[in-house]
């Protein structure tokens, strides 16, 4: 049994965490944290754990993470940078749901947080935890940093033309739609029910932190820096990203068997049938990331529809997938639950 | 390996079966009826179900359902009560998740389904499958009524104060409030998203089908005919039913340990802690019934907040439920997954 | 032209006042006041009201409010009891959105609100704005008390079967569902729509701050106390109130002739034709009451469906009806637009 | 008076043509067809009409079209060009909110919507309702084509750029998202409220409609064909078009002061300022489309965010401004009511 403990429990990608690890069955959950929330039943703040999960939160200065094996950091950014050598230092193998390490170019980070990074050697140590991607890296990985949701529909979407080398790398376009759960569990009018809901909108058009992360991780597919045009939208439902990604073709190619090679194998991405256009239901809660690849009236634009569950595969699950590749588990232990329709 | 057939696979009913039957370590899902849509994969129909189900539709009438040991049927009223006698003469187990089989009095089923009855005979065997009331039953059963989705919700919210005799049964209140998906897949335009979102109604307020199947459980509890109103409202949810109950209370009693004590040992009833407000979200995708008891200001009113999924402890999962307990399987088997939460 | 001043622009009953005030013929909006947002564009808090509202909002104490013939208070509870004398002293009209002014029990109103009252003399003179009942009262009033959403809705239901005699006034049972703006635009993550959404419940059951305000004004036109059980829910969707009521018949009456007649010329209540089922957006953006009356089964428990949108008729539309009948102003001016539908 | 008759008052885009009329001042409804619902009272259909809607749906076979002065089509493609001669013939102005009218390529049409044209020669008189390019020919227009939902929101978004020459018009991207009322009001499965709630997907990737009558109108604007892709996508939400429109610069531009300019005047459209994501809600039952134009991070590619309300800037509002113009009334006469908001 893997000891786990999460650091910060009580936002949407801690309960989500909460919910597929209580249904680990090499899971041994030792402690969430909260410092607000210390000592309140976990399944006081959310029902749906009664039953399953029995803790309470605990001050993080009584958690004792280092008698883990496996810590997750489900945080605001800036909190794990803060803990993690320690927990290193003792054996605890990391995981950032956060930005800390994501990445490699500390004054980019610096730059984007706000913030000055608390440990720059860490970051180069650090996995970026994209299994489709680094899975032989996470293995062996101490410290993974888990990527962000947007990154995680985008990359996969745009990998297979890259790699390839058949769309134009300067002028990608990534157009992106997100539930309102991206936005966290944080008391902010933008996302109250009457503001968000029956409304749709596009934000951060000028710049949004996303954008250097996927530019890093398109940028090392590609060989050299790609240029990425990225709008993020929030459409009003819980859970669910939709990348919709247009790149120039370079040259003829078979799409379809293109995308179909590139990920034959991996468990958690599925390429649906041509002319398919996946919907964001059909992987709510589950680890799965489905893309539909189009070339709109046999022109050179080519379209890439991505969708993922952003709590799960753009979060937790894809946490949890990576924890068990760095502990040996079988890839999809208990993030291969069937998606919830309707 | 219990080989399973499933009459009707193209229903919200059927799609839910299907998602917790792939996932069933005991089940082998030998056959989906659908006339419409036979030879279509039921994956292409439900792409959330692509890995899990590889069967395609089958014509009814090529279905060979009595090669099965168990048949659901996930069906418009009057299809089941067609075809059971066959299959039990075949030695098929039968749980209809449609009404046929639940009004025992054949003249007022007649009356409210607007049809004639085929097989009022089987009507009498059939047993009621509410495992908190009738688990012994259930376990002999060749076949089960699985209840209505507002039933379920009513019935276990007053069960406890019927039995106790505690409040008066002469003027009981039901107002109930169903997630759309409680209508059904079918092309009409007053479940239309344009017509059914941003908006709450009540319907049927002269008189609902579930009306008569509530009444004969309560009367049943309680030991002569009792008085209802029933009140059922659509809300722009997908998923879930709220049942707020109101009774007259005829004696002092602590409410609170009165439902902890009947529900003490029932895996899919969960009495909440006093003072609470159970959401239906808390049960989502979940076999689960959460109540809570209030008595407000101190008053002789007894206020009852009962939720569940209506497609699961509703529909489907209690169908699951019952087939556990009529094979002799753990209860919860394939129907203890985790609320899905936000 | 009457000059009109509105205390607490930002909520989303200021904002409302201001999209029917932007159209009244006959008013010339002067100020609009926020304490945290002073000096910024009201239009650019509320890009709809962008080419419509030009003023921006201005600080408390420079707002000048004695200059207005009218002030609006679209604040917390506890604002207007503060300021509203030295309004009145010099010759304004108030119109109080809040509850400082509803509850004539300073007592009762001081358990429920957990303050004291700063002016229990002129809870004495206000008078409750409910028009159905007080128009008389109303246009002679210096002081409004503008009702709760709730209670508009209870007791325009309620109301007809009370003066009549015709139901057990020590039962009455009124189960109220509310979208989600009737929370406020307060940045608190119950609300949030992650939270919200696809989902229901109840609250407030042991007790709600409407409660003692139906009770007074339903015991009002009873003669004497009455007794009500009162629960709230929480419905996924923006606007509106729906409020199912049940009493108890004492003898027999024509309840269709009895609703149409009470409301007989009433421009802002409908009576709709025997088994109608009100939806909420059929007064989606309007100021309109609409009413069904039901007896079920030809039992002797009446049920009466009232809905309103919470923030028109409930709310900002019922303070200008208010205020054009205090105005001798025709009483439907600037709110007789139609519904938004769908 | 302008005596005016609807052809086909049930759908979506009649109802919002019938709330905007019943306030309109110089306008006396005489008519309002339906074949299948002939002899119901329009507001029965529609509740949220009482009070300002009296008619009955009449037979087209009585409807007696000829008396009017102006007929709106709110019908199926290919109903108008069946009956428009006629009227024409007969003195009657004529607005189809269909299709039928839209594209000058008789074969392009009759590619796109499989069914041979009735009346060619019209097609060539029609006049393009955008009255932001078309306004004059408005004027003395007999028949005017009223444009889709997709188009308005996309031409207007694009049109400053191309009449402008600063970006390729060869490689043109609009990532459009529509609510759900986008769809009509139809029985069909994909747009129930359980199948579009809490969900995100592309549609049409190979070819919409829609993509010929924007392609034309732009191509018209740049003076020679341009090269577009289109994506449309459905949103969890019943009104409201966001098209993101991205396009390459080919010089130096100040984008901002470009769009201000093209639009001074322009009642119905709105430039926000600099740095703005204008959100659909901003113009939710209101004749208007807001615009913001971005360049991300200084680059060579511009972002134009452009939203309206689907059903009135983007069907029956824009169908009303066009008959303000062609009956010479002030443009903006009942449809300058305020958005609803929340």
């Amino acid at each position: 049994m893997i000891k786990v403990g999460i650091v910060g429990g009580t936002g949407y990608t801690g309960v989500e965490l909460l919910r597929l690890l209580a249904a680990h069955p090499q899971v041994e959950l030792q402690v969430i944290t909260s410092r607000a929330d210390a000592g309140m039943p976990v399944s006081q703040m959310f029902p749906s754990l009664r039953g399953y999960v029995d803790l309470p939160f605990t001050h993080p200065d009584q958690a004792h993470l280092a008698q883990c094996d496996l810590v997750f950091f489900a945080t605001p950014n800036g909190i794990a940078m803060q803990q993690t050598r320690a927990l290193l230092d003792a054996g605890v193998k990391v995981i950032d749901l956060a930005a800390d390490f994501r990445i490699k170019d500390i004054a980019e980070w610096e730059k984007w947080y706000g913030m000055t990074h608390a440990c720059p050697d860490l970051v180069g140590e650090a996995v970026y935890g994209l299994p489709e991607v680094n899975r032989e890296q996470i293995k062996k990985a101490r410290l993974v940093a888990n990527p962000g949701c947007y990154p995680t529909a985008v990359q996969l979407g745009f990998i297979p033309l890259l790699e390839a080398g058949v769309i134009e790398a300067g002028s990608l376009i990534a157009d992106a739609k997100s539930g309102v759960s991206g936005a966290g569990r944080k008391a902010e009018i933008a996302t109250l029910f009457s503001e968000a809901a029956d409304n749709f909108k596009a934000y951060g058009v000028p710049g949004h932190r996303h954008l250097p992360e996927i530019r890093q991780g398109l940028s090392r597919v590609h060989g050299k820096p790609v240029g990425l045009t990225f709008v993020p939208h929030l459409t009003p439902m819980i859970r669910g990203i939709h990348a919709t990604l247009y790149g120039k073709l370079t040259r003829e190619v078979d799409l379809q068997a293109l995308f179909e090679q590139r990920y034959a194998g991996e468990p958690c991405v599925d390429v649906m049938p041509a002319g398919s256009h996946p919907e964001t239901r059909s992987v709510r809660g589950a680890n799965c990331c489905r893309i539909a690849v189009h070339r709109p009236q046999g022109g050179d634009t080519v379209v890439v529809l991505s969708v993922i569950d952003n709590l799960v595969k753009g979060a937790a699950g894809q946490a949890v997938q990576n924890m068990n590749i760095m502990c040996g588990l079988p890839e999809s232990t208990a993030i291969n639950n069937l998606p919830l329709l309707p």
